[in-house]
């Protein structure tokens, strides 16, 4: 075999409101370059926004050489095989774009189109917490709550590519109803939203923090001992937690891996989290479960887009 | 390669009240031979009974040749890889079973020990409703939930083989606690058990049936038009269709197919259900979903675990 190893892979962050493009595997080293960041909202169009995607592809590629695949994690759901975009959530005018196609020819490289939450969980499992293992469930709470899955060693995505939307699953069956109709979704429960609104109900007699509560601020205030931030965050873990806890009943894996913004309330959270889960399932499936946070922040969408791509072009050859 | 297609291998359906025993692929014929049966009760200890099903095992070989595995499929948790029962639901005295290695020495052949739930959607996935489906959800509905996955075109067994509880999966975070501590679990709401006592509320005004009321009373009284019985499988479609509609975020499967008992409620069970969950994800995931009814009935266990064994064999071969 030809040695592979000084073969490297663009990443590229597709969110909401800013791209951002690295290159594998130099953004894994210390000191490695930044990411390009682009504001998504300043580009007034698609194609915009798509032309200056390609001209950063093509200067990362000069600068670091030996580019041979580009992958793209996007906040939507994707038809993986056709590189193609349904739709974005909280992106306006991102409705059936062959993303694919446009990237390739601009860039000239084969590029591969998957679901932001599955490219973090690829990152995890390929360079990150759950190195190694075969079967993980990945999960990242922010404004949504988004979910990816390896499954027998081997990224799973379903039969029209929209598994792991863990966000989207019920914990109760008699609540409101969910943006598809589902009624009791997690993401009603425990997205950033719903706990920066349960911070001003239930914290009304304390100083609201610049800026409005958020989850941050929230933990901060745990952190400082307020019984009242305290109790918000076991909520959250107990709604996360009989949700892990039915998905372990079904899935059976090695481990949870938990990252995004809320995950940063640290022990406020993992360590009931834990508790409510062991609690909840069988000995068996719980004796060598682990609940890990993730290892990447900011950079899971590059590390594990451009993971993807690469690993998918040196299996072809 | 040489012509398999005159191999055999035996199938055991090994159940808290009987244990049936027959041999693939006669039981798929029309006219073949009936399973042998034997009372689970009515043998004084373990090793008793394993003694009986290694002599039938012998019987059935010699009556039909070429058999060159065993499968047997237990109701309750097992050790895959070293053919182990840890523990089996509603039969007394089986707990830490080297089943494998007993009927291995007993029978002289290849035995292969899976829950049966995981045998079930083998069966289907195999020969029934799923044929040749990549990725499958299966069900049993009874006095207990059982589930088995077909992931990416292979049965998907878990990390320690406890995969597809769906029974034990919570549609209510905050109801009341399962055997396992977590709270609202699906069998809780929609067991055997559960639809009798619905029934004994809610119909008691109409005369009890003869042994009480049961799925099958409650949906004869259903079809002949009574609305408190119609309701009762309203209520069950829409329990089980939230955690389906929550499975199918999570794994976006071909299908789901569903056996059992319950099942036998057919359209007064398909048809909301299939509303439900349809009504409850987005098109992306519903448009291609099937829901499906099981085609084997009792003799899924005996199709499923003997199919599983001889694949197996002739997979090392």
């Amino acid at each position: 075999m030809n040695d592979t190893s000084n073969l490297r892979a663009i990443g590229i962050d597709f969110g909401a409101t800013s791209v951002k493009i690295g290159a594998l595997p130099d953004i894994l080293k210390d000191g490695g370059e930044e990411p390009v960041v682009l504001e998504t909202l300043s580009y007034s169009s698609v194609n915009d926004l798509i032309d200056a995607i390609a001209e950063s592809v093509a200067g990362i590629g000069k600068r670091h050489g030996n580019m041979i695949a580009v992958g793209c994690g996007v906040p939507g759901l994707v038809d993986f095989d056709r590189g193609f975009v349904h739709t974005l959530t909280n992106v306006p005018g991102w409705q059936d774009i062959a993303l694919r196609d446009i990237l390739e020819r601009e860039t000239g490289l084969p590029v591969f189109i998957d679901n932001d939450a599955n490219c973090m969980a690829y990152a995890e499992w390929r360079f990150g917490a759950a190195l190694g293992l075969s079967n993980v469930v990945a999960l990242t709470l922010g404004t949504g709550i988004g979910g990816g899955m390896i499954i027998d060693g081997k990224l799973y995505r379903g039969s029209s590519f929209a598994a792991g939307e863990i966000g989207q699953m019920s914990i109760d069956h008699k609540g409101g109803p969910g943006p598809y109709g589902l009624p009791g979704i997690l993401e009603g429960h425990i997205g950033n939203r719903q706990i920066s609104e349960l911070a001003a109900t239930r914290l009304h007699d304390q100083p609201m923090p610049a800026g409005g509560w958020t989850p941050r601020s929230v933990a901060e205030m745990a952190v400082a001992g307020n019984p009242q931030a305290c109790q918000i965050w076991l909520d959250v873990a107990e709604c996360l937690g009989s949700l892990l806890a039915s998905i372990a009943w079904l899935i059976n894996p090695d481990a949870f891996v938990i990252g995004g913004g809320v995950a940063n309330a640290a022990d406020l959270l993992f360590d009931p989290l834990e508790k409510k889960i062991r609690a909840s399932v069988s000995s068996v499936i719980s004796d060598d479960l682990r609940i890990l946070p993730a290892k990447f922040g900011n950079e899971a969408g590059i590390v594990g887009s451009a993971a993807q791509a690469l690993d998918a072009v040196l299996e072809r050859r």
